[in-house]
């Protein structure tokens, strides 16, 4: 049995143990507040993302591990669409006294995994400075602030696609929201395993943001979160633009389409609307294009073109399959989809 | 009826009519993650407090412009323990539905009351710079991120105090408590305000620490969230010292003195256990003293002393108003005092 301080000195002994000396950390965890330096030239970034028990993760199909991992992925994916260095974290638990001790290490080893495996490069991954824990009278939530580092100039926002810019986006669609749906159903179907692995721990694609920022490609970019179709439409309402996707060209794995076959369903809805992908979506200047497709040639950059920025008259549209041009309808996630008071 | 974006959009607009433009804030509210600039020679500070419904706030008795108020508050004392100046903030909000957008834009009203009213100057409020909401399925839950700046020759902590050094402690002590338990009882005696008060809007010391770190006065310090006996014992700890406190000379408010006596209980008890109260703790060398003295003299700060910082064999005491000595046990709020699994 540990109580409240036994169990941060815990935390704090694990973090010292697991985390080498880093010189930019003044004080990490025990004290009111974690202290770092910034070096000179680069803008700090700060993220927070909070993970909530039946919301974001559902203990009957995520471990403690998985939790961890995913809650520290999702903030590293928020420093990686800015084209930053992920430096610190800091951990907020809302505990429901459910959780045994082990619960709570797995939990931790989890983040300390996506971390490691994460980072961009072995020699530095993200340090844990601090955090609080309280109970929860209610489900567990786990809130992550994460800090990073970018040159100023090498900064990537969503307020700067311009008409004519290639839209990229890294890795396959579709697959984490089918994972997902798969979990839910409890199917448990033999060959469809990389489909509920992506939702449980999706890798945030921090060398490609890093990789991308510091060749200066993108003009806009933005990570997945919300789905396809409405994380879109964050980078052509900030940056008053329109844009066309076309459905043909989107990357989709051989398990997607397989499991959308055997389902009777469509491997584009999972793609355009699937939310917590976790994927890049950036926009690439014509004058870029080259050097990008150089990269991804190489094997540097695992990404490719599904449509294009137009100007802001012409909306946002999407081609279908069959060749159809339509609308596309934000049907990602929204918290609030049925509206507030 | 307003959805998850407007929401944010509602939030962003209220933020950027609130603050003033701060050349520090390269990104706000609306991308992937904010962009801060720190100035050179200073250490960032970082701190996260999570408040959750039932455990940290009642909506029985408290209104979302107080919630609003002490979320940030209880952050701000994080930074002022450190001798820092608060900056930027980000907020996770976990609403369960049952929230209007006027409870929302009151929760935001309050923590803007808070960044303005206990700000080091009027002319620099911290400002909000980013965060997220998501559907808590189970009670209100608001995690604020603080960032803020300390010269790094001026930074605080709490494992510095040295034997010889006196215990100081700003303002007054137990009334937080003592107000949460009338707040409990439903008990609105009149002439007792103050001590509800206390609790639900507490008023960070930023001024005062900021003063005392900017004159090199204390040896160490911390911000009494858990109370007195377990947040003195924190420094002990940390430090590697021992300690006296004297009954005695604890800065007791009246309305307490007269709550205490009506309820039969001893107001002592409120103030050497009672959680929440954000006072400053700090521990002052001798040769510092004067100089505390007169800016105590001068009100430059409200702060008495309570006590002696004593080599470790002596343990941690207090003198009982009775003259007795004993052996202080932190009876301050642990959050999993019944102990994990």
């Amino acid at each position: 049995m540990i109580g409240e301080f036994d169990l941060i000195r815990r935390i704090q002994k694990n973090a010292n143990l697991l985390c080498p000396n880093d010189p930019a950390v003044l004080l990490g965890i025990g004290d009111d507040s974690a202290a770092t330096l910034s070096s000179r030239g680069n803008a700090l970034l700060t993220t927070t993302d909070m993970l909530l028990e039946k919301t974001h993760f559902d203990l009957a199909f995520s471990s403690f591990f998985q939790i961890g991992y995913k809650a520290l992925s999702v903030n590293l994916s928020d420093i990686a669409a800015m084209g930053g260095t992920p430096r610190f974290y800091l951990v907020s638990l809302g505990l429901t006294g459910k959780e045994s001790v082990r619960d709570i290490d797995a939990l931790y080893r989890g983040m300390n995994e996506a971390s490691h495996e994460l980072s961009i490069s072995l020699q530095s991954p993200c340090h844990l400075i601090g955090g609080n824990t309280a109970r929860s009278h209610a489900g567990l939530s786990i809130s992550i602030t994460l800090l990073g580092e970018v040159p100023k100039k090498e900064m990537v926002t969503r307020s700067t696609a311009t008409p004519g810019d290639f839209i990229y986006v890294t890795g396959t669609l579709g697959d984490a929201s089918a994972g997902l749906e798969l979990l839910k159903k409890n199917l448990r179907k033999g060959g469809f395993r990389a489909l509920p692995h992506k939702h449980l721990m999706p890798k945030a694609r921090v060398q490609e943001g890093r990789l991308l920022a510091k060749k200066k490609i993108p003009s806009a970019m933005i990570d997945l979160s919300d789905g396809l179709s409405s994380d879109l439409l964050h980078i052509t309402d900030q940056s008053g633009v329109g844009a066309q996707l076309a459905c043909a060209t989107f990357p989709i794995s051989e398990t997607l389409k397989r499991y959308a076959k055997t389902m009777g369903t469509n491997w584009y809805d999972y793609a355009l609307h699937g939310g917590e992908e976790y994927e890049l979506l950036f926009c690439v200047p014509e004058k870029n294009r080259d050097r990008l497709e150089k990269l991804i040639h190489h094997k540097a950059i695992d990404a490719r073109c599904i449509g294009k920025i137009l100007p802001k008259k012409h909306g946002v549209l999407v081609t279908g399959i069959d060749g159809d041009v339509y609308k596309l309808k934000p049907s990602g996630y929204d918290h609030f989809r049925q509206g507030m008071i």
